[in-house]
């Protein structure tokens, strides 16, 4: 119903039964970060009031405490693998009932087309599904995308109200130096609502620049320094915690009474077996608050800091009018959703989901049935030859568990005038295949810290083009991994002696599958478990396979066109001479 | 120019010199409520950004303070006595660069085109001025105010991009029980942005209902409880420190640093005399800090929340691309605004305004040109007269220092069959005459607590309606002052033996002077002076009597309809038995 529905205002003044009353809980007051001992009346999707009422329904919460359900301020919907209804499924058990999405890596297959299937898939689901316009289609220059999306591509979707601001705007670059098209975008974003931004590591005046452009939010902050410049300059700070990335250990410290109310909490990334076994945004907050963070701050900021910032009026707080989605849960300090209302509705209790989704078919469309993966025709072990440069080359350095990558200086193995793998010492052969437009792109580089001692892996999920990312000893398990990749419309794969050792289909965008979570998340540990039989010694060599290829994260990354400098934007040749 | 400016990133990146670069001083931010020491550098009229550049002139701050502009977040010019243009001359002295006002007073005289001239004098101005739409004209149906205007009379000023909301929904029963007006006003400034909300007094169930229907800012606590329940039920407050009613000495021990942000302040009303002499929003700062809050709390208050609430994102912080107002002082905790920047430019020093201003005509509407007093052609001492209806009657209680007014009955003083003024016991005639219309309504009472003891004082400012308020201690001077008023198109005056002592003429809708805002205040020095020789002894006995009148405050006031008792939002008879 309305603010203004007769009907609520007769509940809320206590005329008229409410329809549930949620009687002896502690509600969590988010407004000024306080418990607060009330009753709360709901009467159709919405919260009429706090006090004294009458119901057709009491629910007895028996001292429990009650929450605002919990935003993620900023992810990509696409990370989990499932499509938003499935998505949902699994998430709201964990007290999510509101997301801030980014379409971003289907927009890199398939552009706006990709968008709107998941926008058309976000309908009519237990959950208040927002989007932003993906601003960095291709997320650079210095890759090939399946789409290039300007300004005037982005302006329709914001026909559409769920659309509430541009998405992070990557390309800071293209900010601090003024770029036309670059500033056409935020000033759609503006126009709407907000800018959201992505600035690792920008500091002093290119950060002046990139703030003055209008983008108020950013979540790549990885040391307190770094974000508290951001909160000085006026940004309001999201702090990530997901399966990729993550910052709250390092940023958590620097949370104060005075400042949290410009803090959010999302996850931008979050792979499904993490999604089912340790949480959504709750995981945050439970993390947040082992580390020393007050409950009911980490509370707040995991709900009303976020719709504020968003100019979300009905969502973030238990308050007269606003939406009935409540979280119950026993314990403050160790937070686990028992009973997860969105709406007014009971969807899901004990961990269990008890909503009704119905699930709106995919089309026909090409992103919907799996043709995106398009590999050269002449793709085999010579095309990742790579001739000596003579001297040290670049390497890539990588760590497990950050998306930036140094570079160190590499004396290669040469053998019959080609570099190759050097398992000694843990130098591997990188691939990233161009596979959405069969340009027959190929860049070729070498990564040390990865740790694969036999076979090769693959996977279409290769941020933020989301070309074919393939790292291995030995050629032949390479190309055999491509082209098992190939021939089920993209995917992950595990393979040695040209033997696929497990294999995860992901035939919507090579990036989504179509089983349900749980399914999709035996398969990762598939993977995973093949992996480890190949000596990789990493828990998700999927994760780092698949942001090795990021040209917006320094310092060293691999796209389709090479290896490219981030700190410098340009393609760099492989020798480090 | 606009965030998006390519000059603006430019100089913002280091790559231009600013315009100006304000040295050594110390930034109060807001952001995190913080002092940071950073230069800061500005282009046109923007912050470029925050830290080292160059600029074409460098400005030695000398280690003082420097702040955002201060915002009063709900203001009536028309309490100034003065158009918007002479506000802002004597203002922005004392740091005001912003304000969101309610142009309530004029519409109750003239409707649109009250609001329409105070918005067109409000232009081009060197302070940002916001309107919100006024929705209570008539405040109420308890008396006759010069103009009636309903959603769809208001629905063309949300054409203007100033006008952020609906102003002050004092109608609160109207909104608690649903009227279709009422709630369809509302439904328009949600469309556009925000609905502020007036409900003194207002609790438990009917607070639900009144914030349910999508209220979010409340500016009438007069007690920490009070506010204290509006606040957990997610309202933003104003914290009012104006020339009539004063909270902040209730309000600020409810502060802490949780819930400041969600916090304000504002003047409501403020007189021409307290402007020049205490200064607006500077004072309502320097008056929390005198009462304990927190220096940067208080100044946070007094921007970024405020700005935060209005959702401005181009005001309230010293941010890179936000507008260039600024305030420069000494202290933190007597906090005297030395310099004020607006959009980039010097415009006040040491309290003298050193902007420029250019004053817009006056079109010469019956608005412009004082036609707003008619009075009865039959108005005489004979329509004072009051039969005493035998036994106790209703006195109004004052409180020189509240809005809010108290009930007594009264013995009358009954001379001739008719009850008269008594002085001995400080009982006094009110009379409230309607003068839009030419009605003949006139509404007789008594009030105990004026002081006066000889002649009348009369005043065409009588809130909200605006009709002619006299309170005397003799018919025939009563008769007189309003004639004196008549004469002069409105205005304030004190009279005796028919003389009139003292006169302030309020040409335009009977509320706003044309002189300087000293020369107004040197007249309302001459207007208290000539009541002090009456034996009135309150300091300002004009400000009771504009709202003795006010029907939205209770509890008993006077209005040309009669008697009325707020609480039960009736017009009630004159005998208490």
């Amino acid at each position: 119903m309305k603010r203004t529905d007769p009907v609520l205002l007769e509940v809320a003044r206590g005329d008229r039964p409410a329809d549930v009353v949620l009687r002896g809980g502690r509600v969590v007051n988010v407004f000024g970060r306080e418990i607060e001992d009330v009753d709360i009346a709901i009467v159709g999707d919405r919260i009429a009031g706090l006090g004294s009422y009458d119901g057709q329904q009491i629910i007895d919460l028996g001292g429990a405490f009650v929450a605002p359900g919990f935003i993620d301020a900023h992810m990509h919907v696409e990370s989990t693998m499932l499509l938003p209804p499935e998505f949902v499924r699994v998430a709201a058990p964990h007290g999510t009932t509101g997301v801030v999405l980014d379409p971003h890596e289907i927009a890199n297959v398939h552009g706006i087309a990709g968008i709107k299937l998941l926008m058309d898939q976000s309908r009519s689901l237990p959950m208040n599904l927002f989007f932003t316009a993906s601003s960095c289609v291709p997320s650079s220059p210095l890759e090939t995308s399946g789409a290039e999306l300007s300004a005037a591509d982005l302006a329709p979707l914001f026909d559409d109200d769920r659309v509430i601001g541009l998405a992070e705007m990557m390309n800071f670059p293209g900010v601090v130096f003024a770029d036309a098209g670059v500033l056409e975008k935020i000033r759609l974003g503006l126009e709407r609502r907000v800018v959201d931004g992505h600035c690792p590591g920008l500091s002093g005046n290119h950060l002046n620049a990139y703030v003055a452009a209008g983008i108020s939010s950013e979540h790549e902050s990885t040391t307190a320094d770094e974000a508290r410049e951001k909160l000085r300059r006026g940004m309001h700070l999201f702090i990530r915690e997901g399966s990729a990335a993550r910052n709250v250990e390092a940023l958590v410290p620097l949370v104060t009474p005075e400042n949290a109310h410009r803090i959010s909490f999302c996850t931008d990334d979050r792979h499904p077996g993490d999604l089912i076994e340790h949480g959504h945004i709750d995981h945050v907050v439970r993390r947040a608050i082992s580390l020393g963070l007050d409950p009911v701050t980490a509370i707040a900021m995991a709900t009303i800091h976020t719709a504020d910032h968003f100019r979300l009026p009905d969502l973030g707080g238990i308050a007269p009018g606003r939406y009935a989605d409540l979280v119950v849960f026993e314990r403050l300090e160790d937070l686990r959703p028992d009973r997860v209302f969105f709406h007014g509705e009971l969807i899901a209790e004990g961990g269990q989901f008890m909503g009704s989704i119905d699930p709106r078919p995919l089309d026909g469309s090409a992103v919907a049935i799996g043709l995106s993966v398009r590999l050269p025709d002449d793709l085999n072990e010579s095309r990742l030859r790579v001739e000596a440069p003579g001297g040290a080359i670049r390497g890539i350095e990588m760590d497990p568990h950050q998306l930036w990558t140094g570079q160190r200086a590499v004396e290669p193995k040469v053998v019959d005038g080609a570099i190759g793998a050097d398992t000694a010492r843990d130098i591997l052969k990188l691939a990233v295949i161009e596979r959405h437009r069969g340009s027959g792109n190929i860049g070729v580089g070498f990564v040390h810290g990865f740790g694969l001692r036999a076979g090769a892996l693959a996977s279409t999920v290769g941020h933020d083009a989301h070309n074919l990312s393939i790292v291995g000893t030995n050629d032949a398990d390479m190309i055999a991994a491509a082209r098992a990749l190939e021939r089920v419309g993209g995917g992950q794969c595990v393979v040695k002696d040209g033997q696929v050792l497990a294999l995860l289909e992901l035939p919507i965008a090579g990036l989504i599958s179509v089983h349900p979570a749980e399914r999709v998340a035996e398969m990762q540990a598939g993977l995973r478990a093949a992996a480890a039989t190949l000596g990789c010694p990493h828990e998700d060599p999927f994760m780092p396979l698949s942001f090795l290829s990021l040209p917006v994260i320094p310092k060293l990354k691999l796209t389709d066109l090479g290896l490219v400098d981030v700190e410098q934007f340009e393609v760099v040749s492989l020798s480090a001479e």
